[in-house]
C-alpha cells in the first residue's frame, strides 16, 4: 500500500495550519463585533434534507458525497452550509428574530479537480434571519471591510441588487423568457469586458446595447426603481458606518443563485475569482420549509483563496521562544514553566545538542528568539535571550524576557 | 419529508457552541504554551490508508463510515486522529523531530447509539513524535493539569507504566498467555472495586490475590525495575514543572490498546469516565509505516465529557452590548461602529421596538449590557448604560463604557 491521500484532499502542515487558523480567529473576531454567535450542524446529513426541493439543486446533487450509516439510512455530506442552517431554523422555533449567526465549518463536493479546487474546503458564512432592513445588508458589507482591513488586504466591495438587474431588463425591453441568459452574460462584464459580453449577447439574440448603455449610466434611472432606492439605503448605512471601500457596480449578479435583492463580492488586485460574496436570499429559507417568510441576508469568506493570498510559510511552529538548557534541563523547567504559565508560547531542547546546533534549529523554524541559560544564568537570574532576526543578544529577568517579546515578537 | 438530523448527530446552538469554542480555544492556548503548532488533515481518507494492518484494527472498521468517490475509489471517514498522523508523518520526510503538534476536529463511528455517545465526535490531542525522554510524557500531563486549572475543573491526573503492569504480571506468576486478559480485569478496579475484580480473576482461572497485593504495594519494588524508573523519571521532572495533581496508580491500564510505556487518564468527581486519556506509544508509528522508529507520546481530551460538565447555556450569543437607539437608529450607526472598533461584540435593535421589550429581549439572550440612545444622549456623549444582572444604570462617554463592560462582563 502506498500511503497518499484521498483523491482532491490535503493536509495543512503546522506552517499553512498556523496562518489558516490565524485567518479563521480574525473572522470570529470580526463576526463577533458585529453580534453574531457561532452554529455548528453536523458533517452528516440526511439525503433526503441536502437533495429536498430548493435545497441545492440537482447540479450540486451530482456533486454530492453520498453514504448509508449501519442502519442502511441515505446520508450525505454537506455540500454547503446554508442548507443545514435552513434545516435549525425550521427544527428550532423557540429561536429569536433577527438570528444573527456565522459558521465556520468543511463542506464536500465531489467535482472535478482543476487547479486550486479540492473536494474539502471550508466556508466561513455569517447570515442574519428575519431582518427587511439594509442595514442587515450594510453589516454584511462593513465585516468584509472590516475583516480584509484586519488582515491587510486591500478589497473593493461591488454591491449591486437583483431587482436592479431584474429593471435594467425591462427597461432595456429583453423578453423575460431570456432575463436569467442576458443576467448571465452581464455578470461577466469584469472578466470578458464589453466586446465579449456583446459578442454573447449576439450569440444569444440579445440586444446588448441598451442593456450595456444602462449599466454604465452615471446616474442611473429606471421605472421600476425599488432596488435603486435599496442601494441609496444600503449606501446611506454604509456612509454612516463610515465604510468606504464599497462600489455600486449595476453588472454585478453573482450567477444563478437564490439572491433576490442585494448581492455583494469583495476582489481584490492578487486575484481573480472573489474573496467573498453573498447577497439578500428572502425566499430561499421560507420555500425550502415550506410555510412562513424568512428574509435573509448573508456573506460567505472563502477560506481558500484568503489563504492562498496570505500564506507566507515562515512560521513553522507556534512557539515563540526555545529555551537551550546548557547542562540544567532540570533546572531550566520552572523557568520554561513560568513563562508558560504567563502566556508565553515555550518550547525546549530535549536533547542537549549544543548550542549552534540548537540555535541552526530555531532559525530553520522560523522561532523569533532564543533562550540559552546555563548554571550562572539561572543562579543570577539573568537570561541571554537572543532576537533571531536582528541577531542581537541582549541579558534579562523573566519581566525583561517579557517585555522585550512583546515588543519584537512578530505573532503578537 | 421531515426535517431532522441524521442518526447519532446533532446541532449545538450559540448557547452551546459558544461553551464548545470556549473549550477549544482554552486548548489551543495551552497546546501552543508548550510548543504544540496546529495540523490538519481531510475528514476523507482512503479506505486503504484506515484500514491497514497496524492502523485502527478490525473492531473499529466495524464502525468506520465507507464511501466512493466519483472515480469509484474507496474512502472512508476518519474514526480517529492519530493514524492520519501518522499518515503525515510517513508522506513528510523534512519534519523536524521531535514533533510537536496538535489537531482538534471531528471523528466519525458509525457504532451504537448508546446515552451521550454520538456518531460524530470531536476529538482534541496533542502528540510529540521522536523524543524518549520522559519529559515529553511529563508535559503531557502538565498541560492536562493546566488546562483544568484553567477551565476549573478539579482533576487528578492518574499515571501508570504499561511495563510495569508486564512487571506484575511476571512477578505475580501469571502465565503471559493470560496477561492482557488479567490486565484488562485490573483496569477496572476503580470502577467494579476489589471485590468485582477478584470475582473476574476467578471466572478467568487467573491467580488474583498477589496481583492485587503488588498494586496495593505503598512500596512497590519489582525484579524488573524498567517501568518503576520511568515512573520516577515522569514524577521528578513533574515536580520541577510543578504539578501536584498526579497520582500514580498501579492498576491503570487505559484498556487494549497500543500503549508501550506510561499510561494517564484524567479523572474528576463529576463524571464516571475519563475527561483526558493517553501514554507513550513507541511501536505504532513505525509499525504502522513499516520503517522507523518512531517513539511517541500523546494525551487526547474528550471535548463531549468537558462541554457536559461546563455548559450552563446562559449565554444565547456572544453579544456583550446591546444598543437601543430611541428614535435615533442612523444617528447610532457612528457610536456601534467605534465601540464595535474598541473591540466590543455590540448588537443593536434594527426594528425600532420599545425600551421595555428591547430590555426583555436583551434579558432572555444573557447579554450582560443594555445601552440607551437618544438624540439627548448621542448630544451630550453620555449614554445609559444597564448592567443587566445588577440593574443598575449609569450615564457614561464611550471610555466609560470600556472600563465598565471590561470590569463587569461575563466574557472577560
Amino acid at each position: 500500500m502506498k500511503l497518499m491521500n484521498a483523491k482532491g484532499t490535503r493536509d495543512f502542515l503546522p506552517e499553512d495550519k498556523i496562518v489558516r487558523q490565524g485567518i479563521v480567529d480574525d473572522l470570529r473576531v470580526i463576526f463577533e463585533r458585529y453580534g453574531f454567535s457561532p452554529l455548528e450542524t453536523p458533517l452528516l446529513e440526511r439525503f433526503d434534507v441536502l437533495s429536498a426541493k430548493y435545497a441545492g439543486g440537482s447540479e450540486i446533487l451530482k456533486e454530492t458525497f453520498k453514504l448509508k450509516d449501519q442502519g442502511g439510512r441515505d446520508l450525505a455530506l454537506r455540500y454547503d452550509l446554508t442548507v443545514p442552517f435552513s434545516r435549525v431554523i425550521a427544527m428550532n422555533k423557540q429561536l429569536r428574530f433577527p438570528f444573527k449567526r456565522y459558521q465556520i465549518g468543511r463542506v464536500f463536493r465531489d467535482g472535478p479537480i482543476k487547479l486550486g479546487r479540492t473536494r474539502e474546503f471550508w466556508q466561513c458564512d455569517v447570515d442574519i434571519v428575519g431582518a427587511k432592513t439594509m442595514l442587515a445588508d450594510a453589516e454584511m458589507v462593513a465585516i468584509a471591510s472590516d475583516f480584509f482591513a484586519k488582515v491587510g488586504i486591500d478589497v473593493v466591495v461591488k454591491v449591486n441588487s437583483r431587482k436592479v438587474l431584474d429593471a435594467i431588463m425591462d427597461e432595456a425591453k429583453v423578453p423575460k423568457k431570456k432575463w436569467v441568459d442576458a443576467i448571465l452574460t452581464l455578470d461577466k462584464l469584469e472578466k470578458i469586458g464589453e466586446k465579449g459580453v456583446m459578442k454573447e449577447f449576439v450569440e444569444k439574440g440579445i440586444d446588448g446595447v441598451e442593456i450595456l448603455k444602462l449599466v454604465r449610466s452615471v446616474d442611473l434611472k429606471l421605472k421600476n426603481d425599488e432596488g435603486l432606492k435599496e442601494l441609496k439605503d444600503l449606501e446611506k448605512f454604509l456612509t454612516l458606518m463610515g465604510v468606504k471601500n464599497f462600489q455600486i457596480d449595476y453588472s454585478l449578479a453573482r450567477g444563478l443563485s437564490y439572491y433576490t435583492g442585494t448581492v455583494f463580492e469583495a476582489v481584490c488586485k492578487e486575484f481573480s475569482g472573489s474573496l467573498a460574496g453573498g447577497g439578500r436570499y428572502d425566499n430561499m429559507i421560507g420555500d425550502f420549509l415550506g410555510n412562513g417568510e424568512y428574509p435573509a441576508v448573508g456573506i460567505s469568506f472563502g477560506l481558500e483563496p484568503i489563504f492562498e493570498i496570505l500564506k507566507k510559510g515562515v512560521k513553522k511552529t507556534v512557539t515563540e521562544l526555545y529555551v537551550v538548557p546548557i547542562n540544567c534541563l532540570d533546572e531550566c523547567l520552572p523557568l520554561v514553566q513560568d513563562l508558560r504559565a504567563k502566556g508565553v508560547k515555550v518550547d525546549l531542547d530535549f536533547k542537549g545538542k549544543n548550542i549552534s546546533k540548537n540555535l541552526d534549529y530555531v532559525n530553520k523554524m522560523g522561532i523569533p528568539f532564543a533562550l540559552i541559560v546555563g548554571t550562572d544564568e539561572l543562579k543570577s537570574k539573568k537570561f541571554s535571550l537572543k532576537n533571531m532576526s536582528t541577531g542581537e543578544e541582549k541579558k534579562l529577568s523573566v519581566s525583561g524576557i517579557l517585555k522585550e517579546l512583546k515588543s519584537g515578537c512578530i505573532h503578537c
